[in-house]
């Protein structure tokens, strides 16, 4: 409702750092082309154009590329477009389940992507944030011996998080309280200027969604994260529903289940008792010794004996993935009446599942969401499978760069 | 996180508009202040200013106030502030039990405020919006013949709506589907270019909160309707999430009862069957002939005697209370673990009855969101009473003349 006024004067550096940051921010959402069509595009001079792009190419961040001939007449131009490769933004998921890797290059393809599976809870705070630390630094120094320059690390963490002290606040499914993470991994990566950034998974992963997955096509999305614990991010016109002191996310103890169930938290009613992996994997168990129960197993590998299990007709697991299908296609609409989204994102094992998952969901908004046709929200399963928090950490490390391209130093 | 580009050249009439806009709105957010307080604050020039001022004083928008004497040198300047009582915008609320006519000038104080207590959904939709449209040709003309020019109307309606066809998809409480209501409204009504836009009453609420209310000092917070049907209204960053398509505010729809109980939307579990103003009067009636029941009686006498009930200690009232009270902290709670909003606004029936309710739903966050202190978020109650929805539908009418103060014609 209000209007802000400020006054902000600009000096040359920072204009120019802004107009670096306007190229380089245009040829990713743009795509490649000529200088003449960013001139045209961004309204900036040719001349300017073209010596914020030399800037941006001695930088690394921008490449040339084919030849484009714009109409009929007039010279034709080459194109230059993100330089892939070389610039990298390092993204890390804690999960309860195992600790994953990812590094993404401007044009978000991926540079390196590993997981090591691990029961983070039984390895206690010290021991988990050591793992921690030896996977990221494995990865760096995959990443230096490659030519690839680190430009942020950001860490997800299934937690209430004050993303602004990198503080993890309360991680219940990781047992961790008031985890000073962010300086914890300073101190032992000693990466310099590239500092680490901590964030709650969902929020991660709904940026990843948005950035570069299933969600690119819209600006209002709920992303679901079907983990140990659930987690939901939310994007509204474009950008990450935050809060006022940043703890979004939590949905996975929203009190959503109508019975009583104890929850790993404390409270009873968690809607986590009802849809987190936990509850789908015991129930689709055949004993204690079941594999899918084996916390040290990948949890890809468990999760496809689920779906063998359910194309086999085995009737515990169908009936496991109604009861939970049914408990979140309930939550979930209870998201979409708030919120009102274009799309609903299915992550983690909801996503692995969806084929079973998925009609339950969407017959069960249809049924529960008053607006017509749910809203007109579209139900669609994340292809980033349990590695969309971590890529969202590097699409985030990356925005540094696009805000103030100037941050990756010209090479010696 | 995408960044559009857009050429938007600007001729001189345009900045002109965009200017006086600027000083107008910045009158209304940082109040009063001399001609030269405003330059400075603006960055625009003193000439500019004086004669954008110039203007908005003729088209009757600003007016001259007190001398102002900035620091202890320099002379003394006179100040210019909004102009109380001439411009008008026109908010009606349209609830189950009454139409609300409230008009509001730029200072957003109250110029005119009539409410007609009717069964709406008895009268059927025929003659609920023949009543609208009598209420609001009296208003308009006892705003005429007091001299008050109306710049907009904006209809509240407890509904789904297309505000950008200003139909009312469904409004279960009134009994009505597909109702093409501003179209009816702009015929019956011959406003000529004064065309009359619909909205859900909720989201209104929640603009007039942020506006002018409890929440004026908060940039996310949630406003929460009590009345016949439950709706919410939340606002993030200073702006009203509307949603993909236009289609929150339903809350009180979404399934958060445990007990199956029958909604009038024909679905079981709706939210409403627990906190909605049927069932607290019905928890609270002695027998099917208590006046608290009377559909025909002015709602805040009703609930005053509920209040009465209370103070005085009758057990059917103080049990109905908590229960309704506990019901609407869990709901609460979900949305405050889904937004986590600095304010939490009870409106309606809910603030009437905040006294006895706010103890039950204060205990209820802070044990069931699982942020440290329910995400600081802090429980609020409205002081606009059952006239939130309509003021905020001023608030949104007279909005237009902030974004372009010459609809306002200079008078001949």
């Amino acid at each position: 409702m209000s209007t802000r006024v400020t006054a902000a004067p600009a000096d040359q550096l920072t204009v120019r750092r802004s107009n670096l940051s306007l190229v380089l921010s245009h040829l990713r959402d743009a795509g490649p082309r000529s200088r003449a069509k960013i001139a045209a595009d961004t309204g900036l001079n040719k001349a300017t154009v073209s010596s914020l792009v030399a800037e941006l190419v001695e930088r690394g961040l921008v490449g040339e590329g084919e030849v484009e001939r714009v109409g009929s007449v007039g010279r034709p131009g080459q194109t230059v477009g993100l330089a892939p490769g070389r610039v990298v933004g390092v993204g890390v998921e804690v999960n309860a389940d195992f600790v994953d890797v990812t590094a993404l290059d401007l044009t978000h393809e991926v540079v390196l992507s590993r997981r090591a599976p691990a029961d983070m809870r039984a390895l206690g705070e010290r021991g988990a944030i050591a793992l921690v630390v030896r996977c990221l630094q494995e990865a760096l120094a995959t990443l230096s011996a490659g030519g690839s320059s680190v430009v942020g690390v950001t860490v997800a963490v299934p937690a209430l998080v004050d993303s602004g002290r990198g503080r993890v606040a309360l991680a219940p499914n990781l047992g961790w309280t008031g985890t000073e993470l962010a300086a914890q991994l300073d101190a032992a990566l000693g990466l310099g200027d590239v500092r680490v950034a901590v964030d709650n998974d969902a929020n991660l992963g709904a940026i990843a969604e948005h950035a570069l997955g299933v969600g690119r096509d819209v600006d209002d999305l709920v992303y679901l994260a079907g983990e140990v614990g659930v987690g939901c991010g939310v994007i509204v016109g474009g950008e990450l529903l935050r809060g006022s002191s940043g703890f979004t996310g939590e949905i996975g103890h929203a009190p959503l289940n109508p019975r009583p169930e104890v929850c790993g938290c404390g409270r009873v009613g968690c809607w986590e008792t009802q849809v987190g992996l936990g509850v789908l994997l015991a129930g689709c168990a055949r004993g204690p010794d079941d594999p899918v129960l084996d916390g040290d197993a990948d949890i890809d590998v468990r999760l496809d004996e689920i779906n063998a299990r359910a194309a086999a007709g085995d009737v515990a697991t169908l009936e496991t993935l109604q009861r939970v299908g049914i408990a979140l296609g309930l939550g979930a609409s209870v998201l979409v009446t708030i919120v009102n989204p274009r799309a609903l994102v299915l992550g983690g094992y909801f996503a692995v599942l969806e084929e079973h998952l998925r009609p339950f969901v969407v017959h069960t908004l249809l049924e529960r969401v008053v607006a017509p046709d749910a809203g007109g929200v579209e139900v669609r399963a994340s292809r980033l499978g349990f590695t969309a928090a971590s890529r969202g950490g590097a699409v985030v490390a990356l925005q540094q760069v696009f805000a103030d391209p100037t941050r990756v130093p010209v090479p010696a």
